[in-house]
């Protein structure tokens, strides 16, 4: 393989990415609608903080969401079940979404007047922070389980989050994970994160979480529109 | 993004990757090195197995490990410290190695009458698995806190995986994590599969995998020269 030949693919790639993404931007700016990129490994609990999500919001904001599983419909079966307007997007092997390919699950939801849209990345740190999907705003979530040296090893996702859902707090008894130390990484990185502590599990710390995506929904319809 | 446009690239890329890949299979089966592709989701666990296994097996079997980090050297100062050959691979961004890559880490560890090599992939469940590595065998980590329904949305690296090892078993007390519901989507994957079900914090379940890795290397020194 040469090494440089797919460096410039991978720059084409980026540009024709980047101006579909700005695209979108406008469009959501125009419509009012809040999206939201939520990324994180495989298994961190990107569902079950949706699903969480739904319950504490949906009677207050119009929620929806874009799906997105390399092969299966597991998660989508889930959110279809909370009843709120959802897409699943089937990338068939692709490692991350591009901004090409939530518009299609935008144009899926076929629902200008929604307030709050997640997108569920696939489950992957490294290539869905590569790629600006045309969200308004970057989350990620990080659970006790996979460790506090994840800044170190994934650094661009933790740059580029604007909010960083630390989950699976109910772990923290039987684990060596030190919320300090994580702080002191991410900061290094992004002083400007938003950070949560919660347990999907139990319901701990939702409700901070929840606030913060009241504040920032209606602080974005303050500017948008 | 045009869509069939990078299919396209995608496929000159496979196949220069293949050619190398199988230039590099050969010279292990000369140099009658036992080389495993281990991969996983982000803190599964990748060096703990490895620190575990080369404390097993350092005395009976020569070990050496090539490491992959996006951005850090956190990993390989570990295994550094054990006293075993090892080299670090930085991929600058890259979700995955390549068999060009692996063989940079090969020629640095320059120490052909090793038995077994260990290549610790860059943590992601998607991309390593499209990427043939050269390596004689592939073998990965779920564990118990990313949940028993990974195989279902990460099919082609349990598809691919001669190994597979359950880690963080010691975590199972406060997880609906099912063994057997995970094996059960395994088996329709890939029946033929080696599952182990270890604790690298606790060392449990750790000698039923060297024992295979014993047994694989001693079978293809059998093979192989």
């Amino acid at each position: 393989m040469d090494e440089i030949k797919l460096i410039e693919i991978k720059e084409d790639i980026q540009a024709d990415n980047a101006l579909v993404a700005q695209e979108l931007r406008d469009r959501l700016l125009r419509e009012q609608t809040l999206m939201i990129n939520l990324m994180s490994s495989p298994g961190s609990g990107k569902t079950s903080l949706l699903l969480r999500t739904i319950e504490a919001l949906k009677d207050e904001i119009s929620i929806g969401v874009i799906e997105a599983d390399i092969d299966s419909v597991v998660d989508s079966e889930k959110i279809a079940e909370t009843g709120i307007p959802s897409v699943q997007l089937r990338t068939g092997g692709f490692c991350h979404l591009d901004a090409t390919m939530v518009k299609k699950g935008l144009d899926g939801l076929d629902n200008p007047s929604l307030d709050l849209v997640f997108i569920e990345n696939v489950g992957n740190l490294v290539c869905p922070a590569e790629f600006d999907t045309g969200a308004i705003k970057d989350a990620m979530i990080l659970s006790v389980p996979e460790g506090d040296d994840k800044p170190l090893k994934y650094p661009l996702m933790f740059t580029k989050a604007n909010a960083l859902v630390v989950n699976k707090i109910d772990y923290m008894q039987l684990s060596d994970f030190d919320t300090a130390r994580l702080k002191s990484h991410v900061n290094r990185l992004n002083p400007d994160i938003a950070l949560f502590e919660v347990s999907c599990k139990t319901g701990e710390g939702i409700s901070q979480w929840t606030d913060w995506l009241k504040k920032t929904v209606a602080e974005f319809n303050g500017t948008a529109g």
